[in-house]
Order: C-alpha cells, then structure tokens, then sequence
C-alpha cells in the first residue's frame, strides 16, 4: 500500500528534511539495492558511504547523525530510533497477508473442538478432540494439533507444524512450518541389553510472544513440563530436550541443541550450532557463542566460547596461545640445546 | 486410570512399608514436584534432601536403601529395581493413549494396499501402491508411505512422517512427526564442472523395537540399503546418509551426523551433536562423546571426545594442558631471558 | 528393464573384454554385493581385491585399468569415465519411477494457479493462489505452495515440502520431504527489554538444478532474496538464513548453517556440521571442512579447519603440536628445574 513520504514520515514518527514530501513510496529496500519508489534506512556508518548514489527515494537516519552527499531525490527520515521506525514503514509498506477467517470445508476436527471469534483453520489441518482454539489465530494448511491441545489468541502456525497431544500455547505465538512441539522426549533405561522406553507423559507449555522455527523439535517432558518462556525467539533446526525450563525472552539460534532438564534463564542468548549437555544452569543473560559445548553451569552475564565452553576471555588468551604453538615447540627444542651446551660448559 | 497404594505394589514388585495402603494413587510425578495422591521414585541419593517435605503418597526406592525423614503421609515402595517399577507405574497410571482401529474415510490407499488386522490409519495419511501395514500398526494423520513399503507388526508412526518407496519397517518401530525415511542420499560426480547426480536407488531397512525421533533423516542407500539394526534409539534432527549400516541397540542422541559408507556397531553411543565421517567403523560399545567429530575407526569400548575426536582420556589430558599454555607461554620467555642472562656469564 | 551385457555396453560407450555378451544384466550393485546378473564398477584400486570372488556379471573400469583375477563370468567394460558409464547403467537398469500425469481430485488448487503441461499434483497438495507449475513438474502429495509462488519445469518436489509465499523456483530443481523454503529470517530488535520482530518480506530464488535435502530451511529475505545459484547441492537438515547469496555449483553438507546475509561463492563446498558466521564471504572453490566454524571471510581457493576456522595447513600444524603439548609441559618444567640449578652454579 503506497504512500507519500509524508504520510510515512508521520506514521514512523520522523521529521522530514529536503526531497519531495508528494513522492509516492511503495516499497521498503536495504541501502545498496532501493530504487525510486523505496524507502531504506542508514543506521551504521559503514554503511553511508552507499548514500551518494542510492536512488531511495526516503531513508531513515538517527537524529544527529549528520550524512554527506546525500542525492537531491532523497528524502532523509530523522527519527529517534530509525531502527524501529523503518520496521514501521515494513510493516505499512509490506503488510502480513491475511487469512480469511473461517475453517476450510477440508479441515478434519475431532470432537469438542472449542473455537474462539475470527479463527482461520486451513484446508487438510486435523484438530484433535477437546483442543481449542484461541481468538485470532490462524491454523494455516495441514497443521496437526493432537488431543487436549490449547493454542491461545492470535497465533500464526504454518502449514504442516505438528502439536502433539497435550501442548499449552499462550498468545501470539508463531510456529513455523515442520516444528514438532511435544514428541516423546529421549529417555531410556538400559536393562538386559536393551534400552527400556521410560514413558514420555509430560507436556510442553510455550508462553506468550514465543517465536519457534522451522523443523525445530521441543520435546514434551517425560513427568511435568517442557516451559518455553514469554517473549523468547528460537530459530530454525532447534533441538529441545525434555524438561528444559527455558525463561523468558531467551534467544536461540539455529541448530542449537539443549539435551534435558536445564534452566536456561531469561535472556540467555546461545549462538547458532551450540550445545548444552543435561542438568545445566545459563544464567540471566549469559551468551553461548556459537558452537560451544556447555557441559556445566554459566553464571548469569557470563559470555562463554569453545567446547568445552570457557569464559569468553579465557577461551581467547587459549586461542592465541594455541596459534603461538609450533613456534613455541621450536623455542623448546633450542633451549634444550642451549642448556645442554651451557651444562657442558659448566659441569 | 487411578489405583491404590496397595494395587500399585502389587503390579509393580514393590514391597510396602509406611503411609496409607488404600490411598488412591492418581498420577505419577518426579520427586519435587510430587503432591498427595501421586507415586515418584527416589533413585539417586542427591535427591534423599526432598523427601522431608515431599507430599507424594508414595515412592519407588531401592531395597536396602535408607532414607531419613519420610513424612508419614508416604507409603515407600521397596523394590529390586526401582527405576523400572516407577516404569511400570507411569504405564499403568498415564497409559498411552490408544487410537480407534479403523480407516479414516480422507485416508487415500493406491492399488494393491495390503493391510494387517486392527490397523488404525488416520485422515489424510496417503498410502502408495503394493504397500503393506502389519497388525496393530498406527499410521496417524498425514502420513506419507511410498510405494512398495512395508511397516511391521505394532508399528505407530506419528502425523507426517514421511516413509519413501520401497523401505522396510520391522516390528514395533516407534516414527515420529516430520522424520523422513528413505530420501535420496547425497551422492554427485563432478564433471565437467558440474555435479552429477548419483541415483540412489537403494532403501532404507529398520529393524524391530527401533525410536526414531522428530525431523530426522535416514537416507537411502545408493544401492543396497542403509540398516539400522533391532532396538536402536535415535533422537530429534539425527542425519543418516546412504548405505550407513547401524547396528543394534545403538544411540544416537540429538543433531548428530553419519555421513555414509559406516558401520556403527552394536551397543554404540553417539552423544549430542557428534559426527561421524564417512567409511567410518565406531566399534561396539564405544563412545563419541558430545560435539566430537570422528575421522577415523574407533575401536571396540573406546570412548572419544573433540574434533578430531581422540581418546577420551589424552583429549582431557591435551584440555588440561592448554588450560596451562598462556602460563606456559610465559615461562617459555622468562627461560629465554634467563638462559641468555646466564649465556652472556658463561662465555 | 533388463538388457543384455551387450546392449549395457552400447548404451554406456563400453568396450566389452570377456564374459557372456549375451547375459542379461537386471540390475546394479556394488562390487561386494553384486550377484550373476547385476552389473557393478571398479573405480578404485583398493577395490580390485573382490573381484576375484564376484558373482557380477558384468564390472564397469577404466581403459588401462588392469585387474588381475577376473572370473570368466564377469565381462569387463572398459570406458573412459567408469562412474559416468555406471551412472547410465543404474539409470537404465532402475529408471526414475514415473508418477502418471494429472492432478488428483484431492489437491486444494486456490484461485488463479497456471499449471504447464504434464504436471502432476498428487493428493493433499495445498496450492495458493497466483502460483505458477512449469511443464513436467511433479508436486507430491501433500506439498504446500504458497502464493505467488513460481515452480519451473520438470522440478520434483516431495511430499510434506513447504514453499511459503512468493518463492521462485527454476527448472530441474529437486526439493525433498520436509524442506522448508521461505519461512521467516531470525531477526529481532532489542527494545524495551523485549524482542521486536523485523519484518521478513523479502522472498527464496532458486535456480536450476538445485536440490535440496530433507528437512532443509531456508529462510526468506529480510527484504530482498535469499539466493541459491544453479547446480548447487544442499543436503539434508541444512540451515541457510535469511539473505544469504549461495552461488553455483556449490556443496553443503548435511546438519550446515549459514547464519545470514554471507556470499557462498561459486564450487565452494561447506562439509559436515559446518557452519558460517553472519555477512561473510566464502570464496569460489575455498572448503569449510567438516564441523568448522568460519567467522571471518575465506579466500577463494581456500581449505579450512576447526573453530575458530584457520587456514588448514595452519590448524593441522597446531593441532600436531597439542599433541605435544603435555610432552612440552613436562619438558619445560625440566628445563626450569635445570636452570635453577645452573643458576645455582654459575651465581
């Protein structure tokens, strides 16, 4: 939906300086790529040196950042927060497509299905018995929610995500595609050489605001519950555990990995393909680097790297130190024949 | 399906001491979490701490293990081995929720489908020509079987697994959501700067009494097939390329790799996020331990950390001496000095 | 289809030396597997030792390529490129299964799809509205394509594929069970103590002969495209963010993530359990090797190891030199304990 740089200006809560506040704007681009037409945004440095030949008609910039050659067809957007802004003017420019509400002839839904206001239920989803269905949400195409399922208000989940039987999931909630919440969790007892299935009776809650990936699985607890915490955004190809507590607005990144039974605490952030093994604390606000292997606890704010993961610092001085190791095996060898010359001299 | 304490020991082989013998047990429940009318176990001595103020009505313990402060509402169930009585009682309290027998109508069957006795085929699960279904399988909702497949006896496969042609399926085999059996494995030939496809015309055979978890891949063989042997247990998000042969009663915990072309014997343990290279023998009973990357052979009962993956025990050794090497760095200068301090005297 | 030795040879430019011309060959095997009537290939010398004890029929090798030992009911066929030849054979012995043109009456076709000539769209497929199916396209069951979506020729998508809105895909490509294309880049602000999701409006191009694994993501753009260039292979379980800009020709291996916004040049090959930091440049033909973690850009040309990824010759040599560093540590406290006594001496 188009609109003119000054009615995008007002809608983002910018001041306009120079260009034409008539032109029409249709789309958002990131700097190097935004034609005529766009609007983009400067919020690195790095990055203003891309200005003098952009052909964006607006771009988002920081109050007080001060920006050279900019082309005279540029309107520049000075905000407090272009960052924020500029999702705005993506949002206007680019909005959500919706779903007509309704439930499609070709969804299966078991009895006692309970469905709030304004519920888009798409084609080939199946609803197991007694689950319901919040206000708002969409169930889009071949979503499979098991039995006793609640999903909350104005949720989104994408085609072909699986809910397993018993899953609690709060309000506005995204899941995307091929995510499976609630499998049986991986839990085995060894007995006559055979590994005995202990029964996965649990659930998993998702809080509020939670984002889940693509394919990522979140296992339901073997007792009690798998809790995923408001506000907190995982990312593709995630494996989580059986009863992992993880808090509130926590990150994690894709082809991440928590085995089973860890608190990961509000506002802990682990970086792509990194690993936490069982029973583990990651404290309020610690950050795993990407790959590390966390096999015990990390305290709140601490940054760890490496597998096994040690303090960030630490793991660094290694890493140097490591780099500085063949040489210093040759710095060996020629003070053991300096010794051993100097011993001859002075035996 | 509630029972009373007395009902509950008998099933379970547990001798009776304490509490209440015609309490109602409703559900299980681990040990601090545990309220009145629930069972738990208490199997590790650093849990004892929460018996004092445990209201559980009952709990599995080791014949011959004293526990001090057991409220009087508990009844303690001795037992010869606790961890799987406590098994039992969670089958019979949360029993695994049975599906109807019988076709759904939106179930699509091609030509020549052969199906067992009190098969449960749920609605829109697509089942391709010549293949067969054992007695007492669950194909759930949305399950994909190519053609030529054959699922065994007591078989459940979870809403939108995906089984490809011609793969074999033993006895009760456990399948969960979005796991993919059978795809083609990742096989070229780089000519002419291009690469080649391999076909990949083998299958993928699993034997009986196999989990496999969530989202993951087993490829199928390029020719002949990729095995995965009686009573193996592989996890969430697992990838198995083509022609691996798994032995029995092997695990594979989450995000691992098996490139190809190996044998994984018997009794092996893949820990989380480890890998394995291709033509790779990991020998029975050994061990790559989490986030190990294994190049070559690993012997029988061998266990194997890091990247590249080494003896457990010198890849701790190396650990613990990197740890030092800043320090050592440091050292390695002062000699230097001092070696020179000591040269310039003794010339 | 069966054919005689002679006819393989003909189709498979072979010069035939020895065995039965008129034997009829049914299928193909590897050399240790191969039985009277299946054809297989010697491509490798540490593979000569089974010829002696094949049942094969018939053995694909190199002009010059001398085997000693070969049984009188093996005709060999020698050609210029055995595993080119091979890849015939396999193809003429176990041909593609067809699937019969046509869109089954269960598929869900929304407004306005444009389907080519020979398409087959099997059951449950969920198509949305303005997609485009080029001619010879095979849409699985249960495949869901977006809106704006646009399928090139002869692709082959496999059931359970999710392509969300406006992906476009060109010809020849295959997309495996459970990849998932489009699905929202992971991208946050940090504001206000809380995660504000950035809008992922930008879309997935992927060119000709692309294939993509299993249960493979890769996300839509932020704004702008995520691209995968022709020819290039991705295996199962591959994670590749939003923005990312994947050249021709290139590999990745299963369980690899590429973060976001990073340039994959042309033929570069990304092994096993890789993984590629965010806005980082793998040039043409360099190799990540398996489980490595590239931070930094890598040269064209370049092989890589570890994590941090170094310059391959470069880790190699340190990682020798770690296993020589417990050896070092004790040498060096040697070299103290003979210094001080030097000291002593020379004092």
């Amino acid at each position: 939906m188009p609109m003119t740089v000054k009615e995008l200006a007002d809608l983002c809560d910018a001041q306009i300086a120079g260009g034409d506040l008539s032109t029409s704007i249709c789309s958002a681009a990131d700097i190097r790529s935004a034609q005529s037409g766009q609007v983009t945004q400067l919020t690195n440095s790095r990055y203003a040196q891309y200005i003098i030949n952009s052909s964006a008609s607006a771009c988002f910039i920081a109050e007080g950042f001060t920006v050279d050659n900019v082309p005279e067809s540029m309107t520049l957007l000075y905000c407090a927060d272009p960052e924020i802004s500029f999702i705005k003017a993506v949002e206007f420019l680019h909005p959500a497509r919706a779903y007509s509400r309704g439930i499609a002839p070709q969804a299966m839904l078991d009895n006692n299905v309970t469905l709030g206001n304004e519920v888009f239920i798409g084609p080939y989803a199946v609803i197991g018995e007694n689950t319901s269905i919040g206000d708002g949400s969409a169930i889009l195409a071949g979503v499979y929610l098991g039995r006793n399922v609640t999903i909350g208000e104005n949720c989104r989940i994408y085609p072909y995500a699986v809910i397993y039987d018993d899953v609690v999931v709060g309000n506005n909630v995204i899941i995307h595609s091929g995510a499976i919440i609630g499998a049986d969790g991986f839990g085995y007892k060894f007995r006559n050489n055979k590994h005995v299935k202990v029964p996965q009776v649990g659930n998993v809650v998702i809080d509020d605001y939670v984002e889940i990936g693509a394919n990522t699985c979140i296992d339901r607890g073997a007792l009690g519950s798998t809790l995923i915490g408001a506000g907190s955004k995982i990312d593709n190809l995630v494996q989580i555990g059986h009863n992992n507590k993880v808090g509130k607005n926590v990150i994690m990144c894709g082809l991440t990995g928590v085995s089973g039974s860890c608190n990961i605490e509000d506002y802990a952030i682990l970086a792509g393909s990194s690993g936490v093994a069982d029973h583990v604390t990651i404290g309020t606000g610690a950050v795993v680097m990407a790959r590390s292997g966390v096999a015990g606890d990390v305290k709140a704010g601490a940054q760890v790297f490496g597998s096994p993961a040690k303090d960030k610092k630490t793991a660094y001085k290694e890493q140097i130190a490591i780099s500085k190791l063949p040489e210093l095996l040759k710095k060996v060898k020629l003070l053991e024949e300096k010794i051993q010359a100097i011993e001859e001299k002075v035996k």
